[in-house]
C-alpha cells in the first residue's frame, strides 16, 4: 500500500470532488491544512464540489456550518447535498401533490423547494391517502420510530407511491466511540418489511456525480471523466460511487478508514481506490 | 388446488403440532370448530403441542390465553414458545452472569428461569460491561426504539458475546388491515448494520420442532418423523419449518394466507405443504 | 391500471430512450407498428437513442440485426450497449495493461477497443498474474463454465483489481418458454461466494442513462431530465433504471411484463412506470 | 485468545462430535496425533459421531476411506453424512416417485437407498415432467454445468415440486491455494435466479445434529445438549451449527481457520466457541 501526496496526484485534474466529513472536518473540527489546501487549489484553477450524504440541512447551512469551523472557501453553490439530489428527482418525477415524510422542519425544506407539499408522517390519516403522491426518509430525526415506522409501513402496504431515501448512510458517529442509526437504516428496514427496494440518494449512488458533472458540462463540454478526482474518507460510499461513476478516486487516511485497517478492507471489499493519501491537508 | 378435510388427513398421524394464531384463534377470537377438533384428537389418543412465535408471556400465560378465548383443552405443558427454546439455549449455552435484554419484564422472566441475570437495555452502562454474557432480543414491547436500539449497537461493538432473537417474525397484525413491527425486524436491522448474524429461535428455526419431539421420544422411543404432522397458517414459518425438520405440514386458510391467493403464494416461495384445508374445526 | 397510447404521450418529450428487446422486437421478429413509430417520431424532431443491455455485440452489429429484422431508421451511433458504457469505463479507469474477460471474442472487442490487451479467462495462467489491471464478465457465452467460473474465483482471490459486469442481467428468453442464464448470474455466484461487490453496467445501473444524456447535453445545454421519457418492457431494469435517474418512464406490455400480471408487478415490487402502454406501435 | 488443550476440556462431555476434513484429516493426510486421540475417548466412554457436509459418498465409503489415511476406530455406523440426512428427508417427506439429482452416480445411491427413483438432471424431458416429485443438488461434479444448470431452472419455472441441496457449502479446497464451487454454490444460484429458498442440508442446518442426539437419545434418554461437544475448524458451519443446536463447540486451528485470523474472524462475524484449541490432537 503506497500512500501518496495529495498536492501531487491532484494536478491532472480539473476538476476536484470532496467529501466532507473525515476529509474536511471530522468530529474534533476542521482536519489540519485544509485552508491552505483549497487556497491552493483555488489557486491552481481547479474547480470545487462538495459532495454530502445529507438531507439534515441546506447547501446554505453546510456552507455556514463549514465557515464556523474556520473553511470560509466553498460558497454553498459548490455544495451538493443528497437533500438537493433528491429535491431534483421530487421537482422532475413528482411534480405536484403531497409527499409523506420522515425527518426534522428542516429536511422537509427539500420538499418544499421542490414546489410540493409537506406532509410529517405523524399527520398522515391512514384512512384518507388522497394526493399522496410519494413518500421521502429524509432525517433519522425528527419522528418517533416506537409509532411513525409502524405508520409508514402501514401507509405503503395501503397506497402504490414512490418512496426516496435522501440518505443512505446506515450509521453515523456522535462521539470517538459511538455510532447512531442513519436514515438510510430505517428505510432499509422498512424495505425489508415489505419486500421492496426503494429509489436511493447519496453515494455510492450516482446522482451526487451526476449533478456535479452535469452542471460543469453546461459550461465546459469538453470535460471528460478522466479530468475529475473523488476524494474521500470511506470505500462503500465516496470510493465505490466514484469508481462506479469512471472517475478517479482517492482515499483518505484522516476520517472512517484508518491507516492500519485501509489495506485489509479494501481487499475484503474489492473496492480498489486509484491512490491513497493521508489526508488533503498533509 | 386440492383442499383437503382435517378431519381425513389428521388419521395417520400420531403427534399434531398446531400453531396458534391462526389455526386455533384470530383477531377475531376463537376460530369455529377449535374446541370440538381439539376433543376429537384427545379421544382418538393423538398428542399435541402448540408451537408459538412468542417470547412476550410464558406457556402458562399462554394457556391462559387459550382458556380465556374459550379453549380450556390445551395445558401449559403442551404450549412450546420461542421463549422457551430460547431459555433452554441460554441455561445450556450461557450458563452463568448477566443476559441484557429488549422487551418487557415478563419476557425477561425466560432469563431468569434460565438462572441468569436480566439486565435491560436501558440499564447498560457502556463504560462498564462485566460480566455480561449475551444479549437477547425478546419482545418489541418494553422499551424505546428511539435510544435502546443504538444502545444495543453500541454495545455489541464493544462486547463480543452471543445474540439471541426469540422471535424472528417480522410484522404482526394489529387490528384486521395494520401490522407493527415485531422483535425479528428489530434484531434484523441491528444484523445488518452490523453485518452480522444471530441465533434465532421461533419457526422456521427447528428448535421449537426438536423441542416437541424429543420429549415425546422420551416416552416413545419408536417415534418417527413419519408420525408427524405439523398445521400452521404461514407458509414461511410454520410450514418452511415443518417441511425443513422433515414432517408433514398442512396449510390452514384460516389465517395470514388467504384462500385466493395461496397458490400463487406457494408456487412464487416454493414452499410447498403436503396438504391445504380450509381450518382445523371445518 | 391505465393503458395509454404511445402517440399521446410521447408529445410533451424532446428524448425517447428505447429498450430493444420487448419494445423493438421480441423472439417473433419486429413487433408491428414499430417503423411507423420510429419515422414518426423522427418527423416530430425527437431524438431517438436505443439503450440496451448487451455485451455480446457492438453497436454497429446491434444496428445491423435491427435492419435485418426490418427496421432501418436506428443508426449504430443512435444504439447505446452496456459493453459500450463498459469500454467507456476501462478507458477513463484501466487505462493501460491487460484485461481478463469471459465472453465471446466479439465481446472482447470492447476492451480492445480501450486501448487494453484482452485475455480470455482461459490463457490465464495463476503463477503469472502479472500486469493484470481488471477482470470483465462480458457475455455468458465463449468459455467453460465447468472450468473457467473456478478459475476466474481463484484470480479474484490471488490478484486484487477492479471488476466489471457488462450485462447485470439475470435470464434471458431462448424460446417461448424457456431461459438461460446470463452474464449478470454468472458475476452474481462469483460475488457471493466472495463477499465482493463488483462494478454493474447496464440498466438499472445509470451509466446507459447518463451516456445518452450527456452526448445530448453537449449539443444541447438547455435539455433536462423533465425532457427524457424511458421505455421499456422489464421493471426491474428500464423503469426502475429510468425512475433513479429521474426520467419519466412508460412500460410496454409488449415483451417480458405481459398484461394480466402487471398490475401486481408494479405493486409487489414498488417499481411504478409512469405510463403503460401496449406498445409503442399500437 | 486462550488456547486449550483437547484432553482438558473433553472431559464433562458424553458425547462428543467431530467435524472430519480440518478434524481429523486435510490435504496432507491424518492430522498427527488424531489416532491417539480418537483411542483415549474410547477408553474414556465417551460417544463419538462425526459429522460431515458430503453427499458425494456413502458412510460406508467415508469410513473406508478414513482407514485409507490410518484412522482404523471409526465405523461407517458412527459417521453421519448431510447426504444420509438429505436421504432421510427424501424418504419421510416424499416417499415416492422420480427425484431428479445434479451430481454422480454414487450420490445417487442416497437417493435410491430411500426407495425412490433417480433421474439424472441430463436425462429430463420439459416436455413430460410426471411424476417427478423432488428434486436434489448432492454433488458439483457429474453434470455439465453449461447445460444442466439451465436445464434445472427451466425445469423448476414448469414444475412445483420441494427442492433439496445436500451439502450447503460453496467452496471446498482443491489445492494448498485453490478453492473450487461446491454444491451449495451451484444450488444458491439456481435460488437467486428463481427468487426461492430450498431446503438445505449440512452444518449449519440442525438437521445432522438431530440426526446424532436423537439416535444417542434413543438409547440414554436421560442426554442433555449440555453433555455434548462440537469440534469443527469451521466457524459458519460447525461452531454456529453447534451454537445454533444448543451444545458446547470448539474451534480447531488445524484447517480453515488459521490461528492468525481466529479473533478476528470471530469477532466480525459474532460466531463464537466456547473454545479454541489447536488440534484434537495436540
Amino acid at each position: 500500500m503506497t500512500i501518496e501526496k495529495f498536492s501531487e496526484i491532484s494536478q491532472p485534474f480539473k476538476v476536484i470532488l470532496l467529501d466532507s466529513y473525515g476529509v474536511l472536518r471530522n468530529h474534533d473540527g476542521l482536519i489540519p491544512g485544509v485552508v491552505e489546501c483549497v487556497n491552493r487549489l483555488r489557486a491552481e484553477g481547479k474547480h470545487l464540489r462538495v459532495l454530502t450524504n445529507n438531507a439534515a440541512r441546506s447547501p446554505a447551512a453546510a456552507a455556514k456550518n463549514l465557515k464556523k469551523y474556520g473553511l470560509r472557501g466553498i460558497p454553498a453553490a459548490e455544495i451538493i447535498t443528497s437533500g438537493a439530489t433528491t429535491r431534483h428527482f421530487l421537482q422532475y418525477k413528482i411534480r405536484t401533490g403531497k409527499v409523506v415524510y420522515l425527518g426534522t422542519p428542516q429536511s422537509a425544506e427539500y420538499i418544499i423547494g421542490a414546489g410540493l407539499e409537506a406532509v410529517h408522517i405523524s399527520e398522515v390519516d391512514l384512512d384518507d391517502l388522497t394526493d399522496i403522491k410519494a413518500v421521502a426518509f429524509l432525517d433519522d430525526e425528527g419522528y418517533d420510530k416506537n409509532v411513525d415506522v409502524n405508520h409508514v409501513i402501514n401507509l405503503l402496504r395501503h397506497c402504490q407511491v414512490p418512496v426516496v431515501v435522501a440518505n443512505t448512510d446506515l450509521l453515523y458517529p456522535v462521539s470517538k466511540d459511538n455510532v447512531a442509526l442513519a436514515t438510510g437504516s430505517v428505510a432499509r428496514l422498512v424495505e425489508y418489511v415489505l419486500g421492496r427496494r426503494f429509489i436511493q440518494f447519496g453515494k455510492p449512488a450516482s446522482q451526487m456525480f451526476q449533478f456535479a458533472f452535469e452542471s460543469l458540462l453546461r459550461d465546459f463540454p469538453d470535460l471528460t471523466h478522466a479530468d475529475v478526482l473523488m476524494v474521500g474518507d470511506t470505500l462503500h460510499t465516496d470510493i465505490l460511487g466514484g469508481n462506479t461513476f469512471g472517475v478517479s478516486t482517492a482515499l483518505v487516511l484522516s476520517g472512517n478508514t484508518r491507516a492500519e485497517r485501509a489495506e485489509t478492507e479494501i481487499s475484503s471489499s474489492g473496492i480498489i481506490p486509484d491512490f491513497i493519501i493521508q489526508s488533503i491537508g498533509a
